[in-house]
């Protein structure tokens, strides 16, 4: 029997316009909806049933399900209230970038299966370079250049790979031996551990008062292990860690680093992107002598997950640890060797033509749209900061640098874990809690998209309630 | 100044609308475009400015470049003339998946930051291993599950960790042996590349006359090993391959893997999907003693890519390889262990609600639907098949068990390479070639969501003509 698409030209366009709607219509009501999911483990599965249906269901079935059984079991990332983790962006711009790329459908693995998905891709890489002012050895045109992946923990991981393949046969891998923060990302550890390294290898350097790394620290451990033989030879240093965008001191990191001969990764997922307003260029410091650097546009800079840009200064001890050509994949313009084929930049071979949104996002905006966004923000952490420090139960705990407020009542853990469950239960908002000097600290990330200042004040006036 | 978006829910509605059309123009016009890009390395980056704007452009000017840059630099995979490498399937429903993902923008690295889009995606991997028959030792109400990951290749790499993980302690790195057929994927290299196993790590064991891996040869290469005091952990079986779709004998290498502990993973990344047809399950057998198995609807079951399924018979040695719990992701759920965080399934942290595309592509077309949509590309390529075989100057390689027909001119690999080209550059149609047995092989893969008798019609012409 014949296949019969289920959905013809005219049934797509009337599906594809409802469905544009009904997002539009949840983005203008997501801010009354709890933002931590109030479910159970269980309850959503419950109301799927247990196998898939024999015959094709009507889409008006379908579509009326994601009312009934996704929506209740949503935490709302594009909620104005959710200030947990870190914002993950979604703008309708970015949106509509994801939807073409879709249907689309196109690979980008090698430069010939789209050319169009690798070359936009490197000009975004390097349009993102001069609007955040980053070091032009990160520039395409050298020997080094940009490339977008899912998230800063493949970042991490390829620069790891990269950092290993540098020193491979003069070092046996269990001599090698990386170093990041305590505060660093867990993405560090875990690219560590899958790169075959033991957890032992990564030395976690103590932060000092601010929880930055202490760059003393890191050479007094690096010269510890080479009089044992070791060899260091990476270093993950952050600008803007996930408990408290703290900002590790690059260029005495990239010091130690040049005199060991180490690899220097910068994780600027979250803050990265403040850059592209000028003032907050001094999260860039330093990076003039890192070979790689990430930051997440999908975070803080309106492109939807995933949007994750990885620059480094030179690609070939990357593309040595990750190319592999079979013969099915061979094509005269790889052999010929002008072009980029960006699956020896990444795990997965395949990959999303993921610049069209990135491209939609920026067009749009424009630099000056950009800094706005990123300035409205900070000005509203700020707003926030000023307003827990005059009151008498909280103190802040790290300063505000970007958009993140660290917090904390002054009555104690208990205290603290007792309001973050209490907004978190309310569903008014939602927040997210760490551990800094051994404490129970919250966090407010303000980075939505829709995030205006009346939602800023009623989670100030929901913590004073509550305080 | 005020954050203004350049885009209000209005202007997403039109926009959003105009770009659903246009995918719809775009699919229905897709087989009169050259399917291979016509383009010269840098000519699509020729017109793309070198810099972001500085203040924000109109939509209207953004959207007009996919015509006039974008369009012409694509390879178009969802042309129902593309027959090279593997299908990238686009459904219109699974399209529509990827926009509501975007949309509502949630993150799934813990149950509790969405739970729906955890239980949903638990919900899917247990539907579609009724849908394609699979052992129960892969569900997810036992000690094993599936999860969604970008890619089969990304499943080899967390295969390879968790059984890495499972030997761990017993025997060193250096020490570690993996098989796989000398037809297996290029992935099966990557991983163990960036798993920190040298190349030669990876033994290529020697296909039979039909490309298939020879169990007695790998039963030879592990005990070579073994009385060498290395250690067999990990063996790679395609069902499937990428070159000739031959079926590596998953029974006869289980029991080799058993008689030495060696983990199991079946890489059934194009062929597995064929099993939601019932004459298609003998690419199954097997699989009830793998410990673990890829398939990719993102290639043949209608879903965009990324969508790629990933069964692990016991879950413990996987998340041990990848879970690391900083303070800032500790949450309740996740502290009582009474649900899944699929952070600890993937290298990445973050992850996108990958389900619901496959939840509307299968609801929609239901068990029936799916079937129908195999058997009606595999008709189609025993169609071809025939008609190659009976024409004097081709003759087919290998047999064609699903919709995988691999061929040649009987004139020689340099004629081969001609009629590739030819076709190539007539934009009329797109095949790649492979090697095999050390000659020039062309492959036509037909499984383009639009792909009917005419466009494989049109192909077989085309060959004749060019013969």
């Amino acid at each position: 029997m014949p296949y019969e698409p289920p959905m013809d030209g005219d049934a797509f366009r009337r599906a594809g316009h409802e469905l544009v709607d009904w997002i539009a219509d949840y983005w203008d009501r997501v801010e009354e909806l709890p933002v931590l999911a109030q479910v159970g483990p269980g309850d959503i599965a419950e109301v799927i049933p247990a196998t898939a249906p024999k015959t094709g269901e009507p889409w008006e079935t379908i579509v009326a399900d994601v009312d009934r059984v996704i929506v209740p079991g949503l935490t709302h990332w594009q909620s104005p209230n959710f200030f947990a983790y870190f914002p993950a962006n979604a703008s309708p711009e970015s949106v509509l970038g994801e939807l073409l790329a879709a249907g689309l459908g196109v690979q980008g693995m090698l430069w010939a299966t789209s050319p169009a998905c690798t070359e936009l891709e490197t000009r975004m890489c390097d349009w993102m370079l001069d609007l955040l002012g980053l070091p032009d050895r990160f520039r395409s045109t050298g020997p080094g250049g940009g490339v977008i992946l899912d998230s800063a923990s493949s970042g991490a991981l390829i620069a790891l790979l990269a950092a290993r393949e540098r020193v491979a046969g003069q070092w046996r891998m269990g001599e090698l031996v990386a170093y990041a923060s305590e505060h660093a990302h867990s993405s560090a550890l875990k690219a560590v551990k899958i790169a075959g390294l033991q957890p032992d290898q990564l030395r976690l350097i103590p932060g000092d008062g601010e929880h930055a790394m202490d760059p003393v620290a890191l050479r007094d451990a690096m010269i510890d292990d080479i009089v044992e033989d070791r060899r260091p030879f990476f270093v993950q240093a952050t600008t803007g860690t996930t408990s408290s965008t703290a900002l590790d001191p690059v260029p005495a990191i990239a010091a130690v680093c040049k005199d060991h001969g180490a690899w220097l990764h910068v994780d600027g997922a979250f803050a990265g992107v403040a850059a592209v307003a000028h003032e907050f260029r001094f999260v860039n410091e330093g990076l003039a002598r890192a070979d790689s650097y990430s930051v997440n546009p999908h975070k803080w800079l309106l492109t939807n997950f995933d949007c994750s840009l990885f620059w480094i200064a030179d690609r070939q001890p990357l593309n040595a640890a990750l190319s592999v050509t079979p013969e099915y994949l061979r094509n005269a313009a790889s052999d010929a060797g002008g072009v980029i084929d960006y699956r020896d930049w990444q795990v997965p071979l395949g990959r999303r033509f993921r610049a069209l949104k990135l491209w939609f996002v920026i067009r749009s905006h424009g630099a000056d749209g950009l800094r706005s966004f990123i300035r409205n923000h900070v000005a509203l952490a700020c707003d926030l900061d000023a307003r827990l420090a005059s009151h008498p139960a909280f103190e802040i705990v790290a300063p505000t640098r970007f958009s993140l407020v660290t917090f904390r009542h002054v009555g104690g853990d208990a205290e603290n874990e007792r309001i973050r469950d209490a907004i978190n239960a309310s569903g008014r908002a939602y927040v997210t809690h760490t551990v800094l000097d051994g404490r129970i600290v919250l966090r407010a990330a303000i980075g939505a998209v829709r995030t205006e200042a009346r939602h800023v004040n009623a989670l100030a006036e929901l913590l004073e309630s509550l305080a």
